[in-house]
């Protein structure tokens, strides 16, 4: 039933967070009911002691399916994919070693893709315009971290393997937005890099994830 | 056989390393036969060529085990406790929901206390005296982070659960150093943080590590 469904399955957090947005497209793309509780971060909702119960670092996204509550974002994505992975349509790989891989990938994406492409994405809220610097190093570090995944995507379609994995699905959001700054061409410039981010993009999963940002910026 | 067995599985890395630290406590918790490979940092070995055939990030430690070659530490952790645990001695969980919270502390490793703990534990390399504002900050934000583990460590005898995994392991290197630095008292001030670092310090396995670090140093 939706309801007991909705009941048991939640997500606390924010569509303007990167963390939540990923977990949204890994629900989608596991075709799970769930409620959505925003989290208002520009009023410190996250700071204050109702949250600070679920996530005591106080981030979003929080994520509950019955009694279990997760609060990182790519945990909560693994676990999921272990947990609701159907025969054939899985996100991950039940051997080990093709495992591997996967998890690699996703470290990558934590270690090497996101702490740059954040800082080029992300505009200063202060009003202040963004230190160059920081721009210039950024943009050297994520040029170096595409040249990588461009020389990854000519020997396989996705990032770990042949096959669509959370190795990808984590990407969506920093992707999607780097794509909407003054440095899409740091991806449109690589033809393998481009040809996948256009592929994971268009996935029906990551339409609903920008569908429920549409409705409620209306 | 040993030797096949070494021929097999390789770690390339350096015993300065906490990265590869972590890796090795790993190996010997699973009883694994394995052949080290030091990479010379200070040589810049890990940026020459060769080694980043195997990791195109250039860092360390490259694990080989067979025809996968992984590189990102926690990754590996992750997948040699699902490929090699033992049954009542596995450092993971095989259900996906108790596993969940495993993945949900090996990231709040990643993202909240290796950070701040490298900062305070890394002596500057050029010469001069570490940032004292990057340390005083450093140092509030473990404060924190070590308040929310002893919160934690009151309700289970390690992080994840009341079993030794994988979300411990990742913890040996960066909390060995900091007790030997002048900041262990973050450490020894929490009872239960303190006592979790005392029992996870005395496994066999990590004992094997600094064993494998003196015998370098003579």
């Amino acid at each position: 039933m939706t309801t007991m469904a909705i009941n048991n399955r939640r997500v606390y957090g924010s569509l303007n967070s990167p963390a939540t947005l990923r977990v949204l497209a890994c629900l989608f793309e596991h075709d799970l009911d769930f409620e959505f509780v925003p989290i208002d971060l520009n009023a410190g909702e996250h700071k204050k002691k109702q949250f600070l119960s679920m996530n005591p670092f106080g981030q979003v996204p929080v994520y509950e399916d019955g009694d279990m509550k997760q609060f990182e974002s790519r945990a909560i994505i693994r676990c999921m994919g272990f947990a609701y992975g159907k025969e054939g349509k899985e996100l991950i790989y039940w051997d080990a070693k093709e495992q591997a891989v996967v998890a690699n990938w996703i470290d990558v994406e934590d270690h090497q893709f996101e702490p740059p492409a954040m800082k080029l994405i992300n505009k200063p809220t202060n009003g202040s315009t963004s230190d160059e610097a920081i721009v210039v190093g950024a943009k050297a570090r994520l040029t170096k971290v595409l040249d990588v995944y461009e020389a990854r995507l000519t020997h396989f379609k996705y990032l770990a393997s042949n096959k669509y994995t959370i190795a990808d699905v984590v990407h969506l959001p920093n992707l999607h937005a780097l794509l909407g700054s003054k440095f899409k061409n740091l991806v449109e410039s690589r033809p393998h890099v481009s040809e996948w981010c256009t592929e994971i993009l268009a996935r029906p999963a990551w339409a609903k994830v920008l569908e429920m940002q549409h409705k409620a910026q209306v």
